[in-house]
């Protein structure tokens, strides 16, 4: 594994905090490693659909942060990234009390585009996780 | 244009109201037709990303909901639905001042599934609509 | 409409015979627009499924193909395009005796990236269409 | 691993032989697992695009056909699959001297739907192989 540039950590960590939504959702930064990020967040109150379920908007908001920041982790220093466009499958409902991990990783890096993916988890409070969604996408560098 | 069954106008906005993300990203339900539907927010302070434009999260919560709400217009009053899978293209950001419309529609009803599109646009203070995302994918019906 | 400049039909036009595929497959380039492509094709007998339907895989190829013409026909006479992602939802079943109509259409043109949709329809002989596939996606421009 | 049943094997494999796109493109299927199937194609000649790379088209065919047959090896013997959607992110041009070998997999499988997911790569003549393609989609089981 490539051993992460601290800077690059430091960088990525920032970014998450300056991202009000990750505030509002109670996520946390779990894990950056180059290629790889990890965020988790509970289902609150404000953030369900009607059956109470966690809302799709939620668990995709989880996959594109991780995913993008999985693209940023393997970026040179100056740059940012944009999500160019992102599929999600939802496999199974996540309950309201359930614990959202969702682990982004990319698949291909590049200088033009970074082609990623997302898996979302919900693990329950016996520690049994399922797997909620699967996202694939395409990120794109940018000149902050 | 078909009319609209007032029964199913009414589950649709008893479903949106029991939906706390609409309630928590300021969303409003303004258009309910056979196979359309429109649904509006302001980018809340709570909802941005590191640039202070609309989270991509965002943007996609209310494509999402307003391609589910089209397809559940087309369906018998005892169903619901659930998103499958959905694409979102991302076509432009959209300012913390921008006012967003997400006009879901029924691309083709089914009995085993129903596929849908989103066009998500960005007023600004002015009237100018700039369209900053495009989304497609594919809702199943389930009984409740 | 923005009238089409005969150099870029040109270059889409031998770029469209230079792709053995479309000869494969039986192929006509019939519009080119600024930003509208029209391509159909027959099903030929070697490009069916099981059963005996058009292979998704040929209704793909034309939707690609409609929506990468489409892109290059928004270009500079220098660049090519090439694509990055598509995402396809198939609408109905395309019967051996039916002839595909490919529409690709630009949604948003771009200096890095081009955002295209297509529809993909199959015209029975009685001339009676219906819309077997709809494809969203994402073109590069490329120097050649 | 779940081992193989071979009625299901033998279902598959009469299914791949009867769809004249299979044999068109000189693909072979390779192996047949639970959950697992990989299929190979050279870029034949007349599969190309205009710079003589395998066509997009070609590689989504392989892809597709990858994932649904995996779909297909989790279903009981008497039911059939169609590709709902499907979505492809092309990571590298293939040349027309490699081989393509699609590797479907089922990431969930489901008695109303199944969700899929396939690698398409690229072997050169020294066995080197590069990844040209992920996909991403939903297959359905229908009685046939």
């Amino acid at each position: 594994m490539t051993p992460m540039n601290p800077e690059i950590e430091n960088k990525i960590r920032a970014s998450f905090d300056a991202q009000s939504m990750m505030t509002s959702i109670g996520a946390e930064l779990k894990t950056v490693q180059s290629g790889n990020v990890v965020i988790t967040s509970p289902v609150l109150e404000g953030f369900r659909q009607q059956q109470d379920f966690a809302h799709g908007g939620l668990i995709f908001t989880l996959g594109d942060s991780a995913a993008g920041y999985a693209a940023l982790s393997v970026m040179p220093l100056d740059m940012e990234v944009m999500t160019v466009e992102l599929k999600i499958n939802i496999m199974a409902p996540a309950p309201a009390s359930g614990m959202l991990i969702a682990q982004g990783k990319v698949l291909k890096p590049g200088r033009r585009l970074v082609i990623v993916a997302s898996e979302v988890w919900c693990e329950d409070t016996d520690g049994h996780r399922v797997q909620v969604a699967a996202l694939q996408g395409t990120m794109i560098p940018v000149n902050p």
